[in-house]
Order: C-alpha cells, then structure tokens, then sequence
C-alpha cells in the first residue's frame, strides 16, 4: 500500500477530518494534508465529486464519504477488527454511523430563540436516546473485556467517532447544548474520549504536529 | 458464526432491509425475517433502539444502521471484498453511502406542486452528480477488470446498494423522479443491476421465497 499516494483535502478544523489525518499517520502512510480556510469552500465545493470533503485522492483518484475514509485508513492502521472478528466490526461501524447520525441530525437555524428550542429538545430526545444506547455498548464492552471501548481492548475507529463526538460537545461546538451532557451522565463514553486521548499512536500524531 | 441466532426486524417491504435479507441468505444463516406492515410503526418505533429500522438481533442483543447491518451480513456472505483488499472496500463503502445519502436526501413534502418542483430539480442537481459520479466508478472497474461492477469480478455489497436505487426509481418510488432517469443515461448502473438480478445467490434467495 505504501506505494500509493495520498492526498487529503479538508477544512482546517477536525470536524470529520481528523480521525483520518490521526489514522492515515497510525498507518504509516504519508500523505499531503491540504487545509483550506472556510472562505475557499465556495470555490473548492464544485471541484470535488459530490460537493462534500473530506476528499482523499489515492493515486489520482478521488474517493469520497467520510465514514468509508475513516474506515480505509482504520483497517490500514490497525484501528479496524480484522475478518475473522465480523461480529465486533458490526459494533465499530453501528457506533461510527451513530455517531455520524448524531452530527447530521444536530438541528441548524439562523434565528436564535428557535435554534435555542430545537437544540433543547435535540438534546433531551435524539442526544440522550443515541448516547444511552452507546454507553450500553461500552458498558457490556466493558463487562466482557475489561475496557471501556466499544469493541475488544484496543482502540478503534469508533472511539475515534466517539471521542470526537465527545469533544465537540465539550467545547461547546453546539449552541444551546450543554457542555457538560457526557460529563454529567456518560462515564463510559467519557472513558472512551480518554482512552483516545492517551492512545500511544494518537500521542504520536499530534507530537508530530508540534 | 453459525451458532448465533439472527432475527431481523423490518417493514414488509423492499427498503432497507432486502439487501440484508438477501445476504443473510446468501451467508447460509438462518434468521427470522419479522415483517410488520406501516400501520404497526408507531408502536414498535418505541422498542427500537434509535427509533428506526432495520434492527438485527444477533444472540438477542440488537443492532442497528442498515449500512452497518448489510456489510456485516455481506462480510459473512462473501459479498465484501477481503482484509486483503483494502482499497476495493474504500470503493465499495463510498458507493453504499453514496447510495444512502441520495435516498435520504430525496427531497419530502406534503404539498404536490412543491415536491413536484422539488424533485425535480433533485433529479438534474444532486441525482445527476452522484450517479455520474457512481456510473464513473463503474466504467473505470470494467476498463480495468472487464466487468460492470462496482469493483472486481463477482458481485458485491456495494452492487446490492446500486441495484436497490435503480429499481426504487425504474419502480416509480419518488414521484416526479423520471422513471426512466438510470436506463436513459447510466448504462453502468443499469448493466450493474442487471449483474445483481441475474447473480445465482440473488435468484436462490428469491427462489426459496416461492
């Protein structure tokens, strides 16, 4: 695989691209990691093929969808259950595509006092039935394995879509969302969102960074 | 794998569930196919985990996401590409949620001449460039590999996913949508779906519900 090239075209903030910046460098697969500022998305949206990035271009092709991306460069890094685990990668992709559901179904509106409301009512319906049904999946994890993760003892994309959920929660990415929503009622997805933080080949990532 | 106890839980419809119907057959497992009809939605929606459908309980433990859902039951079923073959499953992955996300995005509403309106427009925006975008995929794998298919030689998930679409709009499922719309300008697609119609597991399933 090392010889292919890639190229990542992305925001310059984490939102969905981070986990594949941090997995691609898990891999060992360098790749040219193209910021732009959200000025430039007017005229960067028509160039790609379905007006969306994250784009990874592999050897000159375009390959889109962010969830499939991240999965790619999981399964390259060792951050994917392998074949004969089909059973645990069901669970890796229902939390990753839960938690990708989560982020598209965050209500948007430009006047306040309705975003205020719809953000409210998000949280105390869709934010709170998605986040109890996967603390139960990290919890039974838990049970069985020993570790607060979703799937096995080692960390897996999916922890990346937590911990990334996490974090945008907790440093107020959503208005009207309180900060404190996993903090207060989720220790296990909190687990989560550390063991990503501490993970050896994440620490290395954002070392490289510096 | 054998030794799990499947049961899935959907409407008595195509949808999202006939590709996991189909390949949970293919697979060899055994499972109770639930099917309730539209009116029986509003109590069993409650029950469900995140609200939706489809729900496969394996060893009586629920999962969700129908692309989650389908590729582990494609996975079993040899309709997903190997460990080894990291790159065909980037390409597999980005056409299921391709697939997906244009199915989502169908634009609703209850008043006839604005979903008139709307869908059509639909049709020339968004549909045109994600099945351009697909049809692109699939003529690149046939200059490669010979065979109209989403990626290699034998019929995969992804295919399942091209040919649920084709079939929903050649099937007048979005009205105001050409029905013709995929056999007028996406002989891939078309070809694609033709693959899957004629695939020897897909009869087999069909044959066995007669």
């Amino acid at each position: 695989m090392n010889s292919l090239t890639h190229k990542l075209l992305y925001f310059d903030i984490p939102g969905r691209g981070e986990a594949i910046r941090i997995l691609l460098h898990a891999a060992g697969i360098g790749f040219t990691d193209t910021r732009f500022p959200s000025a430039d998305w007017k005229t960067i949206k028509p160039t790609t093929p379905l007006g969306s990035v994250p784009v990874l271009t592999i050897n000159g092709t375009d390959h889109v969808q962010s969830l499939a991306l991240m999965r790619y460069a999981a399964k390259l890094g060792g951050f994917y259950p392998t074949d004969d685990h089909p059973l645990q990668a069901l669970v890796v992709d229902e939390v990753m595509e839960t938690c990708s559901e989560l982020m598209s179904k965050a209500p948007r509106s430009r006047d306040k006092e309705e975003l205020k409301r719809l953000r409210q009512e998000f949280q105390e319906n869709t934010m709170t039935r998605y986040s109890s049904f996967m603390e139960g999946i990290v919890a039974k994890n838990k049970e069985a394995m020993g570790s607060s993760l979703v799937v096995g003892t080692t960390v897996t994309v999916a922890d990346l879509s937590v911990h990334g959920l996490v974090r945008t929660i907790a440093n107020g990415g959503w208005d009207y969302v309180d900060t404190e929503f996993f903090n207060k009622d989720y220790p296990e997805l909190m687990a989560v969102s550390k063991a990503v933080d501490e993970n050896d080949k994440v620490l290395a990532y954002y070392a490289s960074k510096k």
